[in-house]
């Protein structure tokens, strides 16, 4: 199944192109702030499912078409994010520039970060450059996983039973050696969706296809077969650290490929089985600040 | 005001040493998952305080000593984290280990990161340790501040408007090489509290001073006018980043006298017109995973 939110608050399953209104499963009023509908949708799904099943096959639908898609999942407890995770950008990391860029440590060595909440978007957003002269930004493209039950301590073998399900994300970041987490956490930098496919429809987790075009050209292509931590790895090392929550979203890292992304470019990701997302990217006039001007001068303590 | 959370998902103002119970003021169940009641609360906290000073007024009230407080705040947007934000830590960082421990840049010219909303624990809860090895785990006295309303792109004269409250935070962290935000977002690492006092008490954001004494010896002193990047530009620089909602936290950076805790110790944190809170160190047999064994042997890729 494709679960989504859409029209700023409603929460829907796919039925074929079309949208079937599900909203009442999450339990709140879709004016109800913060916008955590979807997070309780997911916590729920399981005591749900027949009732979802019901409504697929009984309730009037929508033609996506008619629908602004928000993205899937607004508020949860945490975006966690993967570095590193393919040996291929490892590589083209280290030949653009040999210090700085990237880390010396991969992602199995290295661990995860955070991406910020408030910087998730959807299907429907553009993606807003920051006013930054002089840096570049680049596009990532993503798996993303999200957790369906709350755990600590998830043992490898276990993960299964903790994945709800999957979308796609990109990971946009501001190239430059201050703080990853900012350089990766503007608004419209984490763009998911279009919706969360189940991991029931996903037969084998180590053959998703991935791929980013830009402006039609294909930059990024890769296999989930090629991580380096691979995804039960990935919540297994999270909930090592963290009691993961329904909804969290895990980016597993992206492969080879990225480049710079200017207004006007559009971004196409397809991830096979899963879904794919088309999104213009445009200059915004928000996000200079101090630090950016302290890093042209790049003065250590 | 003081602005408590209590027993498991009950809102409450204190009115001396006692708690008055406005919980209908977030207006969500105490049971309510995911756990926003406070993040709401402090979202309508301008159309409602006409209502909380009629509580304050009327309503019996609880002696503190008879409830469990929780965080106050459980499930926010984001907590945002500024380090080596005070010189002097930075110099006995840099005493310490002159590469890799901490980042060659001041705050000032390296932005923040993020912690995991999951490591947010409470005045009741202990400080666990996970089960790691040959590894440092330190004691970081902050202030916390409270975001009151949504806002992007804030300028520093306006930030108080923006601000509704401080806490006590302690950034727990483990020494190392890996990512700092995995390093400081294990469960229990964001211990905060008792409560939120709300910005109107304090008269001088750049006078209010903190300590944090292990086993009652003193180890960090600091007054908030040492700040490098000062509470002003916090919000200004994660605001021209991010979207700030309401209940977001900024650990505002610790001073100088960090050091290592272990079990059976007692952390205790005071900020001067804030609050105080005495925080148990356990071992817990969680917390290891791949990452820290790769860490012994530090292998670059």
């Amino acid at each position: 199944m494709q679960f989504v939110s859409f029209n700023n608050g409603l929460l829907g399953v796919m039925r074929g192109d079309e949208v079937v209104d599900v909203t009442e499963l999450g339990g709140v009023d879709p004016s109800f702030w913060p916008p955590v509908g979807m997070v309780r949708f997911i916590e729920k799904f399981d005591k749900q499912s027949g009732l979802i099943r019901d409504a697929l096959a009984t309730r009037p639908s929508i033609p996506l078409a008619d629908v602004r898609l928000d993205p899937p999942i607004r508020w949860p407890n945490k975006v966690v994010a993967f570095p590193a995770n393919y040996h291929a950008h490892i590589d083209e990391m280290r030949t653009e520039n040999g210090s700085g860029l990237i880390s010396k440590f991969k992602a199995s060595g290295q661990g995860f970060f955070l991406k910020a909440n408030s910087s998730l978007s959807g299907p429907a957003d553009p993606i807003e450059l920051p006013a930054l002269a002089d840096r570049e930004i680049h596009h990532e493209c993503e798996l993303g996983i999200v957790i369906g039950k709350r755990g600590r301590g998830i043992a490898e073998a276990d993960s299964k039973d903790y994945i709800f399900g999957f979308t796609c994300l990109l990971d946009m970041v501001v190239r430059g050696k201050e703080e990853r987490v900012m350089r990766k956490s503007y608004d419209t930098f984490c763009p998911i969706g279009p919706w969360i496919t189940t991991a029931d429809e996903i037969p084998d987790f180590e053959q998703i296809l991935l791929s980013l075009k830009v402006n039609g050209e294909v930059r990024q292509t890769a296999s989930t077969r090629d991580l380096i931590v691979s995804i039960p790895e990935m919540v297994a090392m999270s909930s090592a650290v963290m009691t993961l929550e329904p909804g969290d979203i895990i980016a597993t890292g992206t492969p080879a490929g990225v480049g710079p992304v200017q207004h006007g470019d559009v971004l196409e990701i397809s991830i096979e089985g899963v879904g794919s997302m088309r999104l213009p990217v445009v200059q915004s006039a928000a996000g200079d600040h101090a630090v950016w001007s302290a890093g042209k001068t790049a003065l250590p303590v």
